[in-house]
């Protein structure tokens, strides 16, 4: 069995190219079998290879005399295999209760993290850590009853980037680079294999720390799901790894076609805003929607947690639906929202300043003074408003109802001369058209049309003689509406140059 | 309830565009809560949309009495419905002995072979059936038991071409197309919603047949598995409907990519045979190398199994590693062919004649007469072979070690003047260089080598004085190597031109 073991890690670790000559290995060992046995295993091939090894233990300080025992257990086989040692203490249970996190979290996150300020530390660009083939199927499981989607359905990877995992920002440096890559040369090995290994080999592991403070969950699928789904299915455990196996190629492929989107979508990009072409991102397949939504929000939120599939479903079905200023919410206080050209990701408190957004839209609090009929410009726009006085015989009836969203037809005589644009204020309401007459806040108003919050304070108002005639975009004032008895219509029309 | 459920359905056609107006629809009918449910909402929609609707229901003559009460009932909602009806009775136990099918399997595929025939006869372009969202759950927990990669964890889809869904041939009448499609508009409602529609709604169903000659497999998932799951994920249904769906998306991209690679590496297409560009080949990702021989068998062996993933990895190894002449098995009888520029999937009966495989290949029983040195064509190929004699001074020592596959250096003398190539005879044998002197045959040779069956009629051999010299591309002759005692070296190499 021993001699098996070595050979399947040795073809394991060829196959996806885990080790190379001379390469420099921070090795995580708790003192439990899967470290113990890894940690054997690169020994024995350390001087063919030129490996440069060092241990890193972690005390969790969480059962007290017991973690001294492991500490000082691995202290000793570092020294017996003459293999340099790093080890930290951190109050695992004290750090999970501080930042509201489970046990098994709060140790992942300062586990990895040591790792990776060890790897800096001594210069070694891989890391290894001791996850076997039952661990995996663990995974694949949890993340199969989590619903995590392809990324999750790989289960761990043979070779990966430390970078990619989710840690806690507080615990990593990232001045320093490049990230190590981690490396699970076990990762075919089953428990019980690794535990006769380290029986021929006399290796008197300790009892694995991980296998105590797992949690509740994570023991129940080990010794009640797993071995009920292998009365349906004897193989499950292989067929598992091999889902795994099948779904981590096909991801990879699902990466390089959302790299390729994204370079093509994208129109601009910085820590604080993410913009995308709307057609084009229109145009992508619902896969590439969703994964290029779900890259924008981690860009933009360097996060822990992961992006709820209903909030990615809802907002796509909100900008396939919506028209310009249609938004959604995002997590984490991010807003997405659509205008003519574009589809902005950016946090929701971003106002949103004219120019932003492609619409005739006004500075916050800017009152333009118009000179009806006429031709005005909108500063720091593109727009312009457009206003001509026709006779109401020249206005065929259908006309009315098939009015542009920036166009309007009032009676020239209720609209007055002397008219303004300017953006909402306090106490502001006005009489929508087809309200019956009532009127309405314009705060009310604008909630009900689902205007975004930050759109509200610059969409431009029409107003004369202190009454609102027209939310310009959304709806004319029901005074002002075009009667039997008007004389002269006043067509307005924003036009973008 | 009811109200839910007619607008659930109603809104899940449309998001999937199930249902277009005045469409011809044939509705799977067993008399079941399902196929009564969904009956019932085409009927009732029938003269908004224009539908055009009739009944398919297959008598499994299963249970007797039993099976002639569920078509009396079913005839009789036809009636009352005034749906047009067809029924069809299969002896669908004898069918599944004859064919060593499960019962299960054999219904599905006479069901769905009967629906098909049905639209056929009726001219329908859409087949409506009755499946659930607890059916849907259980399809893909099976498919992730069975691990059947991302095609499986799909489950079923809203809309699919029935063509797709693999049936006996022998049940298929392949001349009517184009296929119609299968919808499935209940995907989305449970079986509890449904039963309280039926109830609503009066519909008395009968005891649903699919519910009762189900495997004890799903009857254990759905009374024993899924409750289980529920425990350690209380929406586990949620969640793997929307894994589901989140698959089908990811899928579908993948598919997309299959078909550029496919376009992309695929230089001959026939029934009989596939040929990749092998250089294009390998250089594609890891998942498309997959799916590419997947799709490759599947073209031409339109088979009901499934490709082994074992069988799918063994090949893209052997061919990865392999060199001219490299050979893998696929099931059902393929073999997987590699030469310099080619890659060939084909019956491994088929012969490979000379001007198939790139190489200095004979025809079967071909002779060459060979004036040694000198240059010497191979007819039909676009090789030559080079000969010239050397010093045995001017021969370093490791030239000998690092000669080419198609390259020899021979005792000159030994070789002799009347030399020809021939392909092998019956009684063959030679001295393969390295046996120590020993003889063997050359058949036995061959196999030992690996050289695939149909490629052994081709090899050409090199042959003085009835004496085998040289198994051209694989083992010189002991007999004729070059010794500290050789006077003239015969220097050989094929080339191509």
């Amino acid at each position: 069995m021993s001699f098996q073991v070595t050979e399947k890690v040795t073809e394991f670790c060829q196959k996806h190219t885990l080790l190379d000559q001379r390469d420099k290995i921070v090795v995580g060992v708790s003192g439990g079998p899967d470290s113990l046995c890894l940690l054997h295993h690169l020994v024995r091939f350390r001087s063919d290879l030129g490996l440069d090894l060092t241990i890193a233990h972690l005390n969790h300080q969480l059962r007290g005399s017991d973690a001294q025992a492991d500490e000082a257990f691995v202290r000793d086989v570092a020294s017996r295999w003459q293999v340099p040692i790093r080890v930290e203490a951190h109050d695992v249970a004290a750090l999970a209760a501080k930042r509201k996190q489970s046990l098994e979290e709060a140790a992942r996150q300062i586990r990895y993290a040591f790792l990776w300020r060890t790897a800096s530390a001594v210069g070694a660009r891989k890391i290894a850590v001791g996850h076997n083939a039952d661990d995996q199927v663990e995974t694949i499981l949890m993340h199969f009853l989590r619903g995590t989607g392809l990324a999750g359905l790989r289960g761990m990877l043979p070779l990966t980037d430390i970078a990619g995992l989710r840690l806690h920002p507080d615990d990593i440096d990232h001045s320093v680079s490049p990230a190590p890559k981690l490396v699970r040369p076990l990762l075919d090995i089953s428990r019980a294999e690794i535990e006769a290994y380290c029986q021929t080999n006399d290796l008197a592991p300790r009892q694995d720390y991980s296998n105590q403070d797992v949690t509740i969950f994570r023991n129940r699928l080990r010794h009640e799901l797993i071995p009920l789904l292998e009365t349906y299915n004897p193989n499950i455990r292989q067929v598992l790894r091999r889902t795994a196996n099948v779904v981590a190629a096909d991801y990879s492929i699902l990466q390089a076609d959302l790299e390729q989107a994204w370079r093509r979508v994208t129109k601009a990009e910085s820590p604080e805003k993410i913009e995308f072409d709307l057609a084009g991102w229109l145009a992508l397949p619902l896969a590439l929607k969703r994964s290029t939504l779900r890259r924008a929000v981690q860009t933009l939120r360097r996060s822990l947690r992961d992006i709820s599939f209903e909030h990615v479903e809802q907002a796509i079905m909100i900008i396939e639906k919506g028209q310009t200023g249609a938004q959604a919410t995002l997590p984490q206080g991010l807003m997405l929202t659509a205008d003519y050209h574009r589809l902005m990701i950016a946090s929701e408190n971003s106002v949103l300043v004219p120019g932003q957004l492609d619409g005739p839209y006004l500075a916050r609090g800017q009152i333009i003074s118009l000179n009806l009929p006429g031709v005005k410009a909108i500063p720091q726009t593109n727009w312009r408003l457009k206003s001509q006085l026709i006779s109401p015989d020249s206005l065929p009836r259908q006309q009315l109802e098939q009015v542009g969203r920036w166009e309007a037809y009032l009676d020239a005589e209720i609209v007055g001369k002397k008219v303004v644009l300017r953006t909402r204020q306090p106490g502001d309401r006005f009489h929508p058209l087809g309200l019956e007459g009532h009127s309405q806040k314009i705060n009310e108003f604008m909630i009900n049309e689902k205007i975004p919050v930050g759109l509200r304070d610059h969409i431009p108002l029409l107003v004369g003689d202190n009454r609102i005639l027209w939310v310009c975009g959304y709806r004319p004032d029901e005074r002002a509406r075009v009667r039997s008895t008007t004389n002269h219509v006043l067509h307005l029309t924003f036009e973008a140059q």
